[in-house]
């Protein structure tokens, strides 16, 4: 989300929310009578409010249509939300901090298997990215114009590090990351050159 | 996918895919030759290939566009995605059948642990979508009209009564089921009435 309003020059305030400490302020009554779901990102705009990251980028993509995040083709954007939700609905939610912490507490398991479970998923994911994406030519996800895939990608492969998934296997991946890391949006939405350090999009 | 496949009287020819019998057909070479992440359902409709459910739906709505399963208003249509998100991303992944499998292999859990994991993700997205859902009036999930929202959340009630999920905290859910489960493409996709028995959308 971070990487769309920079990519597309959007003026925002960044309203950091803390997942660990204190228990997490995501968990605390003033978010959560916000937004029930206790997730982030969430974003607002005038009266409109909205959680989860394939709603809030779409609806960055209508409002400010310049350097459109998907394709105008019926087929390629179908594409798009596909290879997006790869890592929105097959990755991300399997791996993120919320669900480790109800593994740790449910099943009592160690350090080592908690990194095993996400590692696995980030894993069995960018696996499946790696056959898809091989099918497109360029620099990026779908080719040469930069999409919504690539804005999932590159923090999925920032937590597929963290986890210690090998990244070795992903030429294409690596490929892509390597084109878009050098781009400035990326930059700037880079988890360290935040104020506070969150982990997700 | 099935129940909007049948609200636009779309011809389709159906594929079951056991996910049970035999280890599973959706980890056979043959299935995965076609959709590496091994998951269903998949669409096919002349060249184009689609996995992920949101980006069927999406393509779906965008080729056959009588019947709107997404508001044509901006804001609401980014609030459509984000309530079909909340589903898609925030239950469907962390209860689906392969999850389920880890989890029991990876933590060696009792079927009551099984059962207390799919029960908890479904419980906490239900009890987050009843309370966005009690701001729209009207039979559906949105209002007046029918949208992609209620193709989440049937299929998800259906789950969450197997799951033990105690429904009666959800009266503006089921409401919208009431109201959804006297529509003929409901009662058509509703997987009792499938030659196969799935119970994903």
């Amino acid at each position: 989300m971070r990487i769309a309003l920079h990519y597309k020059n959007i003026d925002y305030e960044y309203r950091p929310i803390h997942l660990v400490k204190d228990g997490g302020e995501h968990r605390k009554e003033d978010y959560l009578s916000l937004n029930p779901k206790g997730e982030v990102p969430y974003f607002i705009d005038g009266t409109l409010k909205l959680s989860q990251s394939m709603a809030i980028l779409s609806y960055i993509d209508e409002k400010w249509p310049s350097k459109p995040l998907f394709p105008s083709d019926r087929d390629l954007r179908s594409k798009c939300i596909q290879l997006s939700e790869i890592i929105n609905s097959g990755i991300q939610p399997l791996q993120n901090l919320r669900v480790m912490q109800e593994v740790v507490k449910r099943f009592n398991c160690s350090d080592q298997e908690k990194k095993d479970w996400s590692s696995f998923w980030i894993h069995e994911g960018l696996s499946a990215l790696e056959k898809e994406l091989a099918l497109f030519k360029g620099p990026f996800s779908m080719g040469d114009a930069l999409t919504c895939v690539d804005l999932y990608l590159i923090p999925q492969m920032y937590n597929a590090k963290r986890f210690g998934v090998d990244l070795k296997k992903f030429p294409r991946l690596n490929e892509i990351s390597e084109a878009c890391l050098k781009l400035d949006p990326f930059i700037k939405a880079d988890p360290k050159n935040q104020p506070d350090s969150p982990t997700d999009l």
